[in-house]
């Protein structure tokens, strides 16, 4: 397994697209994006648990029921969430592009993301797709890349080659997110695509397995967003035997999904909204996993705790805390915590307790842009991670005036 | 039912006292504050839920056991908690008390509050004691009230007069908490006395009771404290006929201790770290209580909206998005949201859709600092409050270096 470049375009037989087509007003920020592939392919996806949902989710799942799908068009600077018509509009969205791309309106996956609640006019996005599907390249994914991002400051995209029986496999995504991410209304969208040869069952089966340890394990902010979703395209392009059931091509499979999908989770947590620092969570020697995810998501989630890392403070105190009201079942009195980063690793805690520390060291440790917050609950054999970041001036500044 | 002054020292026979006893570095600050009744009082509490709980909170609870309390001693600057030693500082506490005051050490509640896991000496505080008791009187209040402060900026207390059965009765408190308020680690502790006459059981089920309403209703960062306590101590000097049933006079001494708590809420809202504005989120026409609680907790926790209140952005998206994922069985459709201050009402959504109207009027709105944020739900006919503050540059500050 190795990492390669081209996001959503390293797989075969995938293009992409980014234009600006007048939805956001500033004229250098593209604001459509486009993904396509040469062929039909199978198509996996899991969606916000908001009972508010954005329009482009019913449009897309109803899309989805075959498990196929070709095309992904996806807007930024308005969500299409709480509009009287946002069915229409996003049900237009496929219906113009499928008529430009010449593929079918049901497999076109529908994404929007931005402003809840601003009603979405469909002629610039009409008026777009033109120039849009003009501009599919396999080199295009830093384009589109771009034009679904929202206050993301970096693009987010990773990719990797494997092999399956012989054949030289792909698989790479793009993600934007970094508000309202638990996963959350700046809205987290995630797009995968890969040439390997899998069934549509398998492909969700492997979607929804994975992100259980993935972005279900990440929170900028604890907002769930309405507009969240996660896609995952795999065109067969690869040639390698089907995938269609769970066996070892379907592990290796697996585990490029998962190395893509931690790694964007990373990239999404490093970069929240007004974040400085990358929190990783990680929970050792938990009873059960269950147990394990509780405690290192209630942790990554602590508004006290991401100030505190904020100001590099190795306030420990606050691990404990939201530990013991994270709900889940722990011997207080058994519980280990350090502080680790690449200028090295220091206790603070042992056995629920103090232990004496250079601040200094600390210090030093914490003022990293990368920071483990290491958890041993001494109970038992169960591991987990979650990912977060720090609550910084640059957060409240966002979204004190996000509209405008 | 009026408002009076006094705090915990305007029921008949108590008195208290606040010093500076060195647990505290500045010598302007008071930290160590004492609450006193002059005959043993009837006693109610009610404790974080916490796993990690204050060492202070074990002895009161064993203290508590016979419903009987006459004197509370609390200190600031250190929660004793997280610490090896931390019950036996805190019974040395209430030891030292009880000798100099002459009352049992069982009839002592102890509290503390500030940083968590650093080790409490004895010595200020057993040293701080004579001077405590023999500053005791019946105007100490706003000392006591200045002891338990952490980063609070106002002193909260509140004070009622009502009457049961032709007797004139008080009841008045006073609280800290400021952070890790949900109800959370800067602590929320809460005092209350009052000279009705009252057994403990029925204290202890009116306070269960109003909690749920109150301090449960209550959010400032969604971190739950590991030493918050409400403490009640009713003496019976109002000489009414004690109460031991759920009758009228019961009902009477319920709402006295509902204006009470609600008042106190909102002051803890209002001066929660870094605040600059009380948020009220009331919650009309729901289907029953508890859904009417979930979506008002919910949208009073969402550190999106709290953002936007801060900049008085009339975001009402996120609104929605917070009660999408609370949990709450609600039809999104039928839900209208309107924003409220002394500058007027305006409704910004109706059956779950935006509405139009003026941006200008709606910041002018929310450029007050008291805004309530009307839901409703449409489906029933339940109510719920809850109660929190927007989220600033200051809670950041605060709490990137809240040790130092």
């Amino acid at each position: 397994m190795k990492l390669i470049k081209g996001g959503v375009c390293a797989a075969q037989g995938f293009s992409a697209s980014g234009i600006h087509c007048g939805i956001r007003k500033s004229r250098t920020k593209r604001d459509l994006g486009l993904v396509y592939s040469s062929v039909p392919a199978s198509a996996a996806a899991v969606y916000t648990t908001n009972l508010v949902k954005g329009a482009p989710l019913y449009v897309t799942k109803e899309h989805l029921k075959d498990g196929v799908a070709q095309a992904i068009i996806c807007n930024s600077g308005n969500a299409n969430t709480c509009n009287a018509n946002g069915i229409e509009i996003a049900n237009e969205m496929a219906k113009e592009l499928s008529k430009k791309l010449n593929v079918k309106e049901n497999d076109v996956v529908v994404a929007s993301t931005g402003v809840i609640g601003l009603p979405l006019s469909i002629e610039p996005i009409a008026q777009g797709i033109p120039t849009l599907v003009s501009e599919l390249s396999t080199t295009g994914n830093d384009n589109a890349s771009e034009a679904i991002m929202t206050t993301d400051t970096i693009s987010k995209q990773v990719a990797v080659e494997f092999e399956i029986g012989g054949k030289t496999c792909k698989l790479g995504g793009m993600a934007k997110g970094s508000g309202m991410i638990h996963p959350n209304m700046a809205t987290m969208l995630v797009f995968i695509t890969s040439d390997v040869n899998i069934s549509s069952q398998m492909l969700q089966k492997a979607l929804k397995s994975d992100i259980q340890d993935t972005f279900n394990m990440l929170s900028i902010d604890g907002d769930t967003s309405t507009n969240d979703m996660v896609v995952v395209l795999a065109n067969g392009l690869a040639g390698n035997e089907c995938i269609d059931k769970d066996n070892d091509d379907f592990k290796t499979f697996m585990k490029a999904l998962n190395t893509v999908t931690v790694q964007l989770c990373r990239e999404i947590a490093g970069d929240g909204e007004g974040a400085t620092k990358l929190l990783e969570c990680k929970v050792y020697n938990a009873y059960n996993i269950p147990t394990a995810k509780i405690v290192a998501k209630s942790v990554i989630c602590s508004s006290l705790l991401k100030a505190a890392m904020f100001g590099a403070d190795a306030n420990w105190g606050r691990v404990l805390c939201a530990i013991g009201y994270s709900g889940a079942n722990v011997d207080i009195n058994k519980i280990d915590v350090s502080f680790k980063s690449k200028k090295g690793e220091i206790q603070v805690c042992k056995n629920g307790a103090g232990v004496a520390f250079d601040e200094d060291i600390a210090k030093q440790i914490l003022l990293e842009d990368e920071i483990e917050i290491l958890v041993d609950l001494n109970d038992g054999d169960a591991f987990s991670t979650a990912w977060g970041c720090d609550l910084t001036y640059d957060y409240v500044k966002i979204n004190g005036d996000y509209r405008t």
